[in-house]
Order: structure tokens, then sequence, then C-alpha cells
């Protein structure tokens, strides 16, 4: 990554996204989502999804999305206050929607007493490491549009979903059916670089004032679509994230025996969800850093990553041995 | 209330509140909700709950409410898009917040991915037609101030709470711990007004802008404060909602044993809820207008008001069990 | 106005805008403002302007109107924190602006670090008290839609300029091409009631979306649509503006010669704007309420209204007189 | 600066800020800005300017500054559509605000019809290239403070104005009593990363919710406080902000002689602003990536960075000589 910032910095360049590497990493979106797809780079996660919801929606409408989504209850409250949207929650099993569980939040059409959805919002992965499956995109696409919906994707962690189905990045999301995407790079190895990617041009109209006005336009773009363009090149996107997927393979595999801990969420990706007794929590907390995901349920989230090792796995699972134990 | 209007309307009077009225209205309010309560006349209730919010809430804190409230179902997402808060949502039987429930949703303080609860919102009555006991609101008041949260109480229909319990309108709401108060007046006979109620100084500070900027100042605001002085005289507000509370009451009384028909919330205020086949809805519809509260329960809300009279009620049930029968 | 409430208050009557006042102001204002125009009754001028932009701005489009109206300096900063758009100011003569003075801010079209306008907003008549001729008007609408703007008119007093050109309303605000139309009432009499009325029906589209999320939706409905009516039935409209009209040209013929007094607007419609010594200002405010325009050069605005007598404007001229004096 | 940030890169870190680096560069902070002063960095200079707003205003507020600002005029509406604010703009020479100017916009103090000034920004240096001095800044300070405003420094250039005056950060920031600082890394260098500097912690209280919420919280936060921390080591700000400054002036000395050019700004840092006639303009936009500071008047804005070269200069100086000549 950084060999890639330093080839950015060789010489002048445009600001604001007028440069060469820029208008690079516009064809590389292109032939991983589409011809005619259009990337626009921003800084952040957060940023990708607020401003898809925020471009989508007039100000009377409404976002239908997971009640475990990034979205309701990881941003501090962003769509509601810089997107302005109401978010429709639906509570899920593993943190996947359904065309019948966004059925149940599409009503009072027309009623001006109610907000009119208009996205619905999936995480791929979702935020307990589970997948979408290509043809359950695809219902919930097919449905959406049916219902005069747009279908958005918070594809923080996509590669690590292609990654674990075999698929292309494309495959589980443009072509399935997504009309707007939040691709991330951060967590899968950049330094801090994140696109949203429409596959048709309507959708994107504007697009251009809502990431300026949304405090989202890098004049400096070219150190972060250098970034984008590694990602995107020779298939590095997928070999971080296969690394990372089999990563957390190994930790589950290593710690699922242990009696008083339970795997709580199916390991898809890169993620592990376990319960475990509190006293080994905090016993492992002191040395390591993770997120304990439900206190009241003493859950613990384990993420894995495209630098995590065997043996930063072996270690951590033999800790894990001798706390619980 | 006719008459009330044409007495505000001899002379000449000061705009945007500097009336006599207005003044005299101020001091009506002290004398219910506590010496020292400030009132703010507004022209709606959606307005009086959604400036509250936008009062008492710095932009990255949240609302705790139930969520069946008319401010997360009925507001067409104006607590989001013009007061910018996150609501906080919780499942009730029968409508009504517990300490327990509000304790559910604070969690995470200090922490900057997450909205920081800031107000509990209860409806008096709630909307499902039932009451919080003086009790009870002490209880959620007490609970509220420990977290250092602040009680909200949307009072459209405080009046008929306070009718029922045969308690006064402060009992019920200021001196029972009540922060802020949506008084309203619109539902129990007037043409239009309610107020936003603070019993305490602080929190008012600077209201008299949120309510300009947010589209709420009157220019002849002696019309409005007119409407509330008529309700806060004389016992008005009271007469006028035990009358629509014992309507609903008979009105439950005349179709509780119609087979096929089942009342689905307590009858405590001017509200029934009922479960019906949804022909008898329909030929119903026909020739009276209600609200069907459920499509998918096939359940209505029937109301009564200060104006519904015996015989109207009567002629009502006696259609009701022709079309159910 | 008070009987046409009674007579709006007898029997029951659907909420929301459902009721026959409602539908039988629309066929008035499509009577006096073209076939098919819609309008949407709200309760206040500052909503009435506030969301006329709303409705017709994307969130990165603005508005251009002169630096003395009174969206710019009169809303609290609604149009910015409600409506969520920036107004592009020109410094104007007398309050109105021309093609000229719009066309110097049409500017930086397409470039995303600069809003983008989208409306025209004028006052009919001024902050100032003067005037737009029809052919105005008609020559800012096309300018405006020659640059793919939307023309808007404050018309809180729309009916004083078309008394004082002998115009019908329709004939100086729709006809001439305005797009928006804020129609007033309040300035004119009404207890209180206004309306945004679209001549045609596509920037109307969603519009009851905009006005109930924006907290203007009149549940009883009828009480200010029956206002409405009856101030654009039988010319009422035209002649309490007229009488307002007239009594500001007897204002200023009375008080024109005093020495030491100077007009310092036309007297096109109800206002009369003058300078006299501050020590007169204060004198008179100890026994009138009148609004310092401009503290700084001792300025003064009288306005006069449907109700003001000769009695009252020779009164008011013999204190002038004495206080200058 | 790449070599800061593969130093970031080694090891593990905690995210959102919660690593050495960020530490690191809050000590550097404080020793530049005063001691207790808490910066938070950001990714880019209109979230610095924006969040400072968002942060500082309650929703009735707003912030006086010069019409000529960043802003006013190249932030498309993120101050009125993001943190809400009206802008109370002032017309300067040099872009420059004075007391007297801001005295202009202090008014209607209470008045619930007008938003209530709260904030005084100012830009050092200013658009135009101008430099505060401390003295100036002082006053502003002074002047502010007493009507209980605060004084906000938009310091994208800060070290350009830093160096030409030859002082420290600080002394010419919150020394002189700025109260919240935007500090500039991109345009002195760096990738990107700017930080909001508060110099006491009472108006920082709630930032890190700001920041989050409006979407500018860095995930791998290391990364852009490297940066920083390089800027703020060893003196390279001055060391990259004197040449930017020397390279300037020496254009500005080349081509101030051209008959037909016109340096149309005190050349005071980094940037030398000339009128020449618009064939010349166009010539030397086929060669060169340049601001038209404004088409009307043919002026352009050449700004100079801290890696350009002398050869780079003359090069440009001598193709502006015959583009003119």
């Amino acid at each position: 990554m950084l060999e890639a910032l330093a080839a950015a910095n060789c010489g002048h360049a445009f600001g604001y996204g007028h440069d060469d590497r820029t208008r690079a990493v516009q064809e590389l979106f292109a032939e991983h989502f589409g011809d005619g797809a259009r990337a626009f780079v921003v800084f952040n996660g957060t940023a990708a999804n607020v401003l898809s919801l925020r471009a989508a929606c007039r100000r009377w409408e409404a976002v239908i999305c997971a009640d475990t989504s990034h979205l309701n209850v990881d941003e501090c409250g962003a769509p509601e206050s810089i997107a302005g949207v109401k978010l429709l929650t639906v509570s899920t099993e593993h943190g996947k929607l359904t065309p019948e569980l966004v059925e149940s939040r599409i009503e009072r059409r027309g009623d001006e007493h109610a907000v009119q959805p208009r996205v619905v919002s999936i995480s791929q992965c979702t935020e307990l490491g589970t997948i979408y499956t290509q043809a359950e995109i695809h219902a919930l696409a097919e449905h959406a549009h049916a219902h005069q919906l747009v279908l958005h994707m918070d594809g923080a962690r996509l590669s690590n979903a292609a990654a674990a189905l075999e698929l292309r990045l494309g495959e589980l999301s443009t072509e399935a059916g997504v009309d707007i995407l939040s691709f991330g790079g951060t967590k899968n190895g950049l330094l801090g670089a994140e696109a949203v990617v429409f596959p048709k041009p309507d959708l994107a109209e504007g697009f251009e004032f809502v990431r300026k006005q949304s405090l989202q336009l890098a004049s400096k773009m070219r150190f972060l679509a250098a970034q984008l363009e590694a990602l995107l090149t020779d298939e590095l996107w997928l070999r971080s994230a296969r690394r990372a997927n089999a990563m957390a393979e190994r930790l589950a595999g290593s710690v699922r025996e242990i009696p008083g801990l339970t795997i709580t969420q199916p390991v898809e990706t890169n993620a592990v969800f376990a319960t475990l007794p509190a006293s080994a929590i905090a016993a492992l907390q002191e040395r390591f850093a993770f997120y304990v995901w439900n206190e009241r349920r003493a859950e613990v989230r384990w993420m894995c990553s495209w630098d995590t090792t065997e043996d930063d796995v072996d270690a951590f699972a033999q800790a894990v041995r001798e706390a619980v134990g």
C-alpha cells in the first residue's frame, strides 16, 4: 500500500480527483462492477453509507434495514442527523434481511403521516459475519425494484464475502441487482479509502455535490485512489480477504471444543462470535484488544484481518483455552 | 370556543405573543402546572413534540420512546428530519414505558459510535388509550433524572387521562416529574392550539428561537391563546374530556358482548380498540369515518370526542351489531 | 371571519384536509390562480416560504433573493436550518430583483465546490412596500426559466400589490410566470392562514409529505380553509387590501410636508417608511406600536391594515406632527 | 511524509485514535498551542471548519465571516446544510475582518425573528493571501469575547502566515485569543490530515460525538496522526511554508513589471493574484493548472507550494511574459 502511495506521490497532479490515479481507478471499478459504473472515492465507511442514503432519499423517504446494522447502531445517529432519513428497522436472524422481512415495513404508501420507504440497505457480510448468497441478493433486488425501492449494500467487507463464496466482487453485488454499493477498502488492508459505486448513472446524478457538501471531497484524491487501485489490481483484494477468512476459520476450529465457550454465529467470513465466562473475557482483554459484542450475554466478537498470521491465531487460541479453562 | 375568539378579536393588539390574551394564558398555565412554569403556544401537536426534542437534545443525543408512539409512527419522520434526533424505540405492552424498558436502551455512555440518550418520551394517554398512573410517572421521572435524562410527555390527550383518574392536570404531569410537556388542546375541542410547557426555566432557555425557527410563531397569537385560555378556565378541559371518556365507556359497554368482536386494549380514556371481521369494517366505513389501526389484524380504533352524544354512540353501536351479526 | 369559522364549525368533519371547506377552497384557488393550480394550506407565512424552498431544492441547491427579503432577515435562519438551503443574496434598490441582479448570482454551474442556484425568490410587495409590475415579473420568470430556475413569490401581501395595480391575483403572480406562490392571508385580515400554491402539478409532487414533516398539517384544516375561502370570495381580499393601501396613502399625504420628516420609499401599498428625529420616534412609541426599521438611520415603518380607519390615521398623523415639531 | 506513514504502519495498533501516534500528536499540539489544548484529527479542511461551527453553535446561532471566505463561497453550502448555521457575511478589503466590521453584524440581540451571532470566523491567511497580525487577532478576540462571541480561525494556511511573520503557530492563533482553530496540514505538504484545536476544554465538550456523527472519525487514525506529527516536529511546517512563501515572492517579483499585468493583492504568503488579458490566461491554462479567481475581471490566483522549485517559478514567469507580451 505504501508503494502505491509513493507512486502516487511522483510529480505534480491536479486536485479534487482530476488526476491520473483517480481516472485509472474509475476504469478498474468499471471492470469489477460493470460498464458504466461510476465510483466516487470517499474517506471512510460511515461516509460511504450515509452519503448513499442522502443521495437516494428525498426528505420524507426512509431506509429499511436490519436492527443490528452498522447504520442503525454504530454511526452515532449520522443517518438521521446528517442524511435526515428515518431507519425502518427489522429484527433478523443472523443479521440478514429477506423479502418477507422487507415487506413487513412497506406500508402506508401515500399516507402523509408516515415516511415512505425508498431504500433497502443490506450489509455484505453482515455485522454478524454471515453472508448473503448471490441468489438471496438477487431476490432482494427483484423484490425491492418491484416496490420502486433501491437496493443499497454496505460492502465494507464485500471482499470477505466474495472470497468466501469464490465469486467476483460484481457477481455478489451490482450484477445481482445492487443499485448503490458502499465498497470498503479500509477493513481489507487499506490505510483509509472507500468508494460509493453506482452501476447505473441515473442514481449518481448530482453525487459530486453530495460528496463535497458532506465533507468528503479529498483535495489530494490520488492518495486515496492509489490505494483502491492497488486493491483492485492483481486480485490483492482476494488474497487479503482469503487470508482473513482462513484465519477466522482456523480460530473457530481451535476454540470450538473448549468447554464453557460457545460459538454463536456461523463462521462464514473473518469474524468469530462466541460466548464465554465474563472472567475469561476480562482476563483476555488485559492482553488482547477485541470488542465485547453484548455485555449482557458475555458475547465477544473476534475479527481476523489480512495481516493476521497463523502464529497470531494459535497464540490467541491458547490464551483463550487458558482463560476459560 | 368561538366566543373566546370573538373576545380576542376586539380592538387592536400587539403581534407575536405580546398581547393580553397570551399574558393571561401564561398565568393559567402557571396555575395548572406550577409557579414558574413557562408555556409556549404553538399550532399543532406534531410541532409541540418535535420542538420539545429539538430544544432538549444536542445533535448527538437521542430519545427513548415506545415503538408505538406517535413520534415514531405518525410524524412522517419529523423527529429525525426536523429535530435531527434518533429515536431509540422499545416494544411495550399497551404502549407504556417502564423504568426497566427505559434502562434497556441506556447503554454505551461515552461511546462516540453511539447516540447518547437524553430524553425519555411518554404519551399520556398512550396511543392505545391506556394511562400512566401518577406513581408510574413519578417512577419514570426519578429513573430518568438518576440517569441525567429529561422526561418529556406527549400530552395531546393529557386531559382525558386526568379526567379518568380524577386528578388535576399538573398532578399527572409536571408535579409528578415531567420536565417538558406537550399540552394538547386540539383533541379536546379547540380549533387548533397546543403549548409546550416547561415547569422549570432552565430547559426553556432559547425556546423562543426554536419556536420561531421551526415555523411555529403565530403572528396573531392571541387567537390561539384565547382558545387555551377558555380550555383552562372553569374546568372546560375537564368537562370536555369527561364526556369523551364517558362516551367511549358507553360504546365499549354496548359492543363488548357482540360475538365476533373483541376489545383489544383496556378502555381507560376516549378510545376503543377492537378486532372484528374485515367485511364488517368495510361495511361500517361506508357510513362512518374511523381509523383501521392494523390492517393485518383487522383491528380498528374508535375515538370519542367532547362533542360525541349518547345518540351518536347508540346509533354507531347498533350499526356495529348489524355489520358483525 | 368569525362567521366563516362558525359556519365551518357545524357538524362533524373529516380531519387533515379531507373536508368540504378544504375542497371548496381548492376550487377558489384554481379560479384565482389557474386551472390545475393546487393549494396547500399552512399555518403561517414563515412556513409557506420555507416549505416552498424545501420542496423545490435538492440539498445542494440555493435560492437567489434580495438581501432585504424577509427570508434573509426575519426568519431566524429557518431557510438554512429547516430547509437546509443557502441564500445567495443581492443588494437591491427598493427591495426589487431584476434579471441583471439575478444573473450576477448565476455562476459556477457544475462546480461541485459551489451551491447551484435553483430558485429565484421575490416578495410582492417587497419588504419596502414597493411593487413588481406584471411586466417585471414576467421578465424575471422568463429569465429564470431560461436558466432552469424556478420563480418563487413571497406573496404575504400580494393582495395589496394587486389592489394597487388593479389586477387580479393571478395576473400578478402565476399568470406572469410564478412557479410557486406563498399566498398570504394573515396580513390581510385573517386570524391565521396561508397557502402554498403551485400552478403546475409537477413541482407539487410530494408536497403533502413536506407539509406534514415540516409541522404544518392542521388536523382541523377546515378552520383555516374557511378563512381563506372567505378571503377569496366576493373580493374580500380586494376590499381589505384597498382600504389598507388607501390608509397608507392618506398617512403619507398627511405627514409628507412635516419639516424634519422624510419619506424614504415610494408609498405603493400599505407601508410608509420615514426618517424622523430619534426623540420623536421615542415619543411616538410611548403611545403607538410600530417597528423601527433601521436604528442607525432613525427610519421607521408604519403599516396600515384592513381595519385601520381614517380617524386612526388622522390621530396618528397629528401625533407625528406634534412629536416632530 | 511517506516515511512517517511507513513508521505508523509497523505492528498492530488500536483503532479510532486509541493508538500511540495519536497520543503523541496530542502532545505536540499542546506544545504548539498551549497546555491543555485538545486536538481532534479530521480528514480535510472543509470538515475542520464545518465541525467547528456545528460544535459551537446552537441551532439558532450564526457565524460572522467575510463574504470572500472559503466557508461562504467554496464549501457547497456545507455550513448551512450540514452545520445548519446561517452565515452573516461582511464585505471586506483584502478579505480581512475588523472589530468594526464584526460590530456591524451584531444586532437584534434577543429578537426571536433574527439568528443570534455566536462565532466570528476569520481565515489566516485569508483567501486573498493577506495576513492578520497578532495584534489584529488579539483585537478581534477581545471584541468577540466582550460580546459573548467565540473566535474561530480557518487556519488551512496558518503555517504560511506564521512563517511570513516569523512567529510560532500558537502566537498567531490560540495565544492571541482564538477559541477554535482549524489547523491545516494538507496545503502544507501532507497527503491529507487536518485538526480542530481547542485551547480550552469547555468548547471541546462532546466534540468526539460531533466528529463521529459528521463522518470524520478515521478508523486507522494513526496514518493521519503520523502526518501531523511529522509536520509539527523539527519545524517541518516552517520550512515547507517558508519555501512556498519565498516562491510566491519570487514569482511576484518576476511578473510585476510585465505591461498588461497587474498584481491585485498584497503578496504576503504563498499566493499571487493578478489581472492579465483573457487571451493570455487561456494560453497559460493550456500548459499550467491554476484557478481563475474572477472571470469577469480576468483575475487569476497563482499558488506556490512546499515543493515548488525556483526552476518551476522561473519557467512559469517566462511563460507569463510570453503569453501577455
